[in-house]
C-alpha cells in the first residue's frame, strides 16, 4: 500500500527546511511517498495555510497523512495535534491551521501530541516540523494508532474566519480572502450559496459578469466564476484581477442572488 | 515497473494547485512516482512551456507520462490531448504546448480526450489539470490503452515559432527565445546548424566569443556556447548575460558560420 | 530497500534544469526516491550551498545519496567527486561544496569521478548535474562500489570559512553567514561553544536577549537563540531580523559567555 505524506508549510524554497523535514520523515519511514502541497505561503500566515490545505487535501486518496506547519508559536505552550478526519490524517500545530478540516468533520478525532518517544532527538525548540510533526506523521503512515501520540482533546483551535454577510435582498457581502499567483481573487463565499440563481457581482464599484469559464469574456476583461476550490472567485482572462481591479485581501465583493431565467449562468 | 508521471505547469509555487493535481493523480494511481519539471513558468506563456518541456522530457526513461498544463483557454472549446511520441506519453491542452514533441515525431499518435469517465467529479471548468489531465495521465501510466481516452486526431495545434533566418553569407539571424534564472540567453538556433564551423556571434553590436565552456572566458565576460538543450546560448561567466548585454526575449543574435581551422572552437 | 537520492542546487525553479536532472537519474534508476533539499540557492554561491547541505543532510537515513550542484566552474578542469562520509554518500563538483561534510569526517573516502561510462551521452560541458553527477548518484544508489567511479584522492577542496574569533573576555566575535526567508540571521558560531553559559548578544550596537524560543520575547522584538542547524541565530518574533536590525550576510555579532546562574537561559 502506498504510504503518502503530503507537506504544507511556510518554510519557502530558499532554505533547506523542507528538505530537512523530509529527511526526518524518511528516517522513520524510508518508503514514504512525499508530496509537496505548497511551501511558499506568506510567512506566519495561519489563515493562508488553512485555506491552502482546504483547497488541496480533498483530492488525496484515503490514508494520506498531511503535515501542515505554519507555526509562529513554535516551541511555546501551543500544542501539537494529530487529527483523523474523514479518511485523512493531519499533523501540525494547534493554532487554527486545521479550521477547514475540523468544521466539516465534527466527528473528527483530535489528539494532542505528547509521546516524546515519537520525535527526533535532540529536539530543536524552533523546528517542530523536522523534530516532531514530520516524525509523528511518519509513524502514523506506517500504521501507528493515533491514540499512541497522546490523549484525545476536544478544544482544538478554530480560526474566526469572516463569513459572508447575508443581505436583506438575498445577496451577500463577501470578502477577498486570498490572491493567487495569477492575480485571481478568492472570496469567502461558497459557490453552493448561489447555485441556480441569477447573480450579479460587484468588486467595489465595478460590476463584473458572472460566467462559467474565463473564455466567456474577452481577453483582459474581469469576470466572476466558481473557483476550483468551490468558492466564488473574481478573475481577469489572461490577466490579473488584483492589478486590473486594484483589489486584494480584504476587498469587499457584493453578490446579488435571485431566481429567474435571464442571466442565469450558473 | 516504475510508473513515472512528470509535471510541468504555470501554476507557480505560491498556491496549492500543483498539490491538488498530485492528489488527484495519486487517487487514481497511488503508486505513481511524481516528478516536478517546472511550475514557475510565466503565467499563460504557452511557448515558454513548450520550450521547457523540450529541454527536459528527453532525459526521462521510456514509459514516462508527462502532464503539461499552461492553459489560458481552460474550459473553452480547446481540446485536451493524449499523445504517444517515441517512448513517452504526453497529456495536456491542445494549444501548441506539445510543438517540440510533435515536430520531431511525425509518427506520433495523437488522441483527443473525450472519455469523461476518466476524469474527476465534479469537474471544475477552470482546473482541468486536477480534474482531467492529471487523472487521465494516471490511468495511462497504469496501462490504459491510449485509444481509450478518445478518437485519434490529425490536427493538433503547433506553434508558429520563429525560425532562425539563414543569411546570404552562410550565417544566421537568430533570436533569444528564453532567459533563464542565471540570465543565460537561449536562442532559437539549433547547435547542429553550425557544428564544426568557425563562428562569430553578435548580440546587438557586441561581438561575443564562441567557446565550449563558461570558464573559457574571464569572470564577468560574455560568451556564446552550445547550451544544455542543444541550442545556441549566450552567457556571462558567473554573471547575467541579460543584465550585462541588456538583452531579453526577442533580442536578435547574429551568427557567422564557415569552415576553417582558426578560431574553430566547436 | 528505499533508494533515496536528495538533490541540492542553484538551478532555481524557473527553468526545467532540476527536472532534466531528475529524468537523467530515473533513466539509470527508475525506482529511486527523489527528494529536493533546495534549488533556489543564490546563483554560483558555493558557501550558501555548503551551509544548506549541512543543515539538511544529517536528518536523512543511512544510505542516502546526495547530489549537490552549485558549479560555476562546470566543464573546466575542476574535478567531480563522489564521497562516502559516515553513512551517507555525496556527489558533486570539487569546489568546496562539501566543506561541512568533510570537516567532521576525516575518515571520509573521497573519489574523483573519471569513469566516463557512468555518465549520460552526449555530455554537455555546461550541465554536469544532468550528464555526470545525477547518473553517477543513480549508479551509486543502485549499489555500485564507490571505487568504480574513479581513484581515491586526498585533496578535496575545503572552503576557507570565517571562524568566530575568540575574545579575551571569553566571548566571541561571530558573523552572519546566512539570511533565511523569514529574515532570521544564521551566524558562524556553533551553539555548543556557549552551552550552559550566561551570554549576551550584540548585533552592531543593539543588545538582543538570548532565549530558548521565539515566544520568549514580544511580537516584533529581536532575540538570539540556538537555531535548528545548531548555530547561534538572531531572529525577530513573527518578523524579520534582517529588516529590523538592518543586518545581513557579513554583519558582525558579538557574544559574551560566562558561568553563573543569573540570566542563564541556554
Amino acid at each position: 500500500m502506498a504510504r503518502i505524506i503530503a507537506l504544507l508549510s511556510d518554510f519557502g524554497t530558499l532554505d533547506p527546511y523542507v528538505g530537512a523535514m523530509k529527511g526526518a520523515i524518511l528516517s522513520v519511514c524510508p518508503e514514504a511517498t512525499l508530496v509537496d502541497l505548497v511551501h511558499d505561503l506568506p510567512a506566519h500566515d495561519v489563515l493562508a495555510g488553512a485555506l491552502a490545505l482546504d483547497a488541496a487535501y480533498p483530492t488525496f486518496p484515503p490514508g494520506t497523512v498531511f503535515v501542515a506547519v505554519v507555526d509562529p508559536g513554535v516551541g511555546s505552550a501551543r500544542r501539537g495535534l494529530a487529527i483523523r478526519a474523514g479518511e485523512h490524517v493531519f499533523v501540525g500545530p494547534d493554532n487554527g491551521l486545521f479550521t477547514f478540516v475540523l468544521r466539516p468533520h465534527p466527528e473528527a478525532r483530535v489528539h494532542a501530541i505528547v509521546n516524546a518517544a515519537l520525535g527526533r532527538e535532540p529536539r530543536a525548540p524552533v523546528f517542530h516540523g523536522r523534530d516532531v510533526f514530520g516524525p509523528v506523521a511518519a509513524h502514523l503512515v506506517r500504521g501507528l494508532a493515533i491514540e499512541e501520540v497522546g490523549p484525545r482533546v476536544g478544544d482544538a483551535m478554530v480560526l474566526d474566519v469572516p463569513s459572508p454577510r447575508r443581505l436583506e435582498d438575498g445577496g451577500f457581502e463577501a470578502v477577498v480572502v486570498h490572491v493567487d499567483r495569477f492575480g485571481n481573487l478568492t472570496t469567502n463565499l461558497p459557490g453552493r450559496e448561489c447555485e441556480g440563481a441569477v447573480i450579479q457581482v460587484w468588486v467595489g464599484s465595478v460590476l463584473v459578469p458572472f460566467v462559467s469559464i474565463y473564455a466567456d469574456v474577452p481577453r483582459g476583461a474581469p469576470c466572476a466564476l466558481l473557483g476550483s476550490s468551490g468558492r466564488l472567485e473574481v478573475a481577469v482572462r489572461e490577466g490579473s484581477a488584483a492589478a486590473v481591479l486594484g483589489a486584494g485581501k480584504g476587498t469587499p465583493v457584493r453578490v446579488t442572488c435571485g431566481p429567474g431565467p435571464a442571466g442565469s449562468l450558473w
